[in-house]
Parts: C-alpha cells; sequence; structure tokens
C-alpha cells in the first residue's frame, strides 16, 4: 500500500477541532460574529455525532452546493486554517450536561485559536455591540494589541492586529 | 483610534495555542517529526512563559534569523496554519507537575489538530519507524485513511491524508 517516500516538510496544517454544545448557535457565532465560511457538514448517524468545517475562503458557495467530489475534498482537506467543531448529539437539549471544558479553567491544556482581523479596534468595538463576552478587552493589562473573546462554549478566541492590511 | 469600518470576511483564522510541558522535547516532535518549522520564539522572563510559534512553510529561516520587524510580524500573523506552543517556565522540571489535560480524558473539549499529508501510508510507516504513540493507526475501526497518533504532551494529531498532492 505505500510508497517508498514522504516528505513532511510538504504537509500542511489543515484543521483544529473542539466539540461544542449547539451546533445552531456555534455555526451562527463562528459565520455571523467572526466572518467563517461553513465549507461541510458530516453526518454520522452510526455514533451520533456530526462535523462541521469552517474557514475564512474567498470561495463563497454554500455548505448546500458541496458534495463529495474529490475537488471539494481537495479544497477542505487541501488548505490550512479550518476549524472543525464536534457535535454529539443531544448534549443542546440535555440539561444534565454540564458543558465542555475550554482547557482556561482547573483543566488546563488548550488555550485558544486567533483570528487575525483587518481593524482590531473596529473589530472589537463591532464584537462589544455583538455583546459578545470579552475576557481581555484591548486596554485591559499590557498588551494592547490585542483581545480575547469567549464562543458559546467559553473557549477563547483571541483577536489580533494582522500587520500589512 | 478606531476606523468606521472592519470586514469580519477578511479575518484570518492565524494560529491555535496549547500548553507544553518541555518545549525541548515538543519543539524536537513538531520540526523533526512532523516536519514543521520554528517560525519565532518570544520570552515572557516578567511572566515566566515562553510562546514558539510553528508553521508548515516555503521560507526556510531559522529562527535565528527573524526579528521584530513588520515583515516578520506580518509573516507570522498574517497567514494561516500556525501553531503556538505555550511553555510556562518550570514545568519541564517540576515532578509534582502532573501535566494538561488533552480534552479528550475525562475532561472533554479540546480535540485535536490534524495534518495532511502527501502519502498517508507512507507518513504512518515512517511514524511508527519513529516509535511515535499511535491512538488509531489506518487499520483500526472503519476509517482506513485517518490516523490519530499523540504529541508528547499526549494532545491527538490526526494524520489525514491531502487529496491532490
Amino acid at each position: 500500500m505505500a510508497s517508498q517516500t514522504t516528505n513532511p516538510s510538504s504537509y500542511r496544517f489543515n484543521h483544529t477541532m473542539y466539540r461544542v454544545k449547539d451546533p445552531q448557535v456555534s455555526i451562527k457565532f463562528y459565520t455571523e460574529v467572526l466572518g467563517m465560511s461553513l465549507l461541510r457538514k458530516m453526518d454520522h448517524p452510526d455514533a451520533k455525532f456530526t462535523l462541521y468545517f469552517l474557514a475564512y475562503s474567498d470561495d463563497k458557495k454554500s455548505s448546500a452546493e458541496y458534495d463529495d467530489s474529490v475537488t471539494i475534498e481537495s479544497k477542505l482537506f487541501g488548505r490550512q486554517g479550518v476549524l472543525e467543531l464536534t457535535h454529539n448529539w443531544g448534549t443542546e437539549n440535555d440539561s444534565s450536561f454540564e458543558g465542555y471544558q475550554t482547557g482556561n479553567g482547573s483543566s488546563q491544556g488548550y488555550g485558544h485559536i486567533a483570528i487575525a482581523v483587518d481593524d482590531v479596534h473596529s473589530a472589537c468595538e463591532r464584537l462589544e455591540k455583538l455583546g459578545v463576552p470579552f475576557k481581555k478587552r484591548l486596554q485591559d493589562g499590557r498588551m494592547n494589541n490585542i483581545a480575547f473573546i469567549t464562543d458559546p462554549d467559553g473557549y477563547w478566541v483571541e483577536i489580533i492586529p494582522c500587520p500589512g492590511q
């Protein structure tokens, strides 16, 4: 099966995955608030979970326009900067579900994703107006060019300036 | 301070951060085993932590060649697919440090990063030879085109084929 060679320097950091309680709420946040596009939704009914793949993209096709062709696989898995959200069915309606660990509480490990924005002050003003919770505003602490917000599950999202934009 | 506009669709998913116990071990893993380049190291001696930024890059400069110029900031923060590792000083020598939560144990949330490779079979053969621990080999389960390995802290790394390569 295997070929004789593999070149690690040609690899790509394709995606980052975390679990979300309610995909409707999370997809709304990552698309409408953070401006990502939903590239693909993959249902796994046998194991009762669904995967959502989001990214910033020049390709503004809706997810409904995607199919299982190689072209789409290549589009999704041949690029970088993809966010995969996993929804284990039922958590959104389970009153006993205590939510996911964000990695920044008493149980530490994972930290955050970072979004580079065109204008960090305008971006943060807009997020404030939208009512997004902040962990660190631009003016808090010593690093006045970065902010931290939280997504609907409490995961941290860093907002950083993108030089040159 | 703020301009009047911000365009969320122009944002970029720049990086993903997690904490590591021993940066020497982790940097060796992400560069020598997974083929990433260390783009930048940022020491914060006041708060006793160091950040390491890694990515797959056509730019093969060593980290020693980078400085604080705007060009380098742009190179690092104007792109996608960056991995930021945070080292809180001392964990590597602290026998009482119990390690970080990976998000996939009893405390769930974060899942994994995924690396798209040129040839998934060759890549996995190479990882086996290097003694990298597997959570799921290609032949395990029903999805025979993906594997999961673990990094030195136990974080999961998915190995997926990159169509078209």
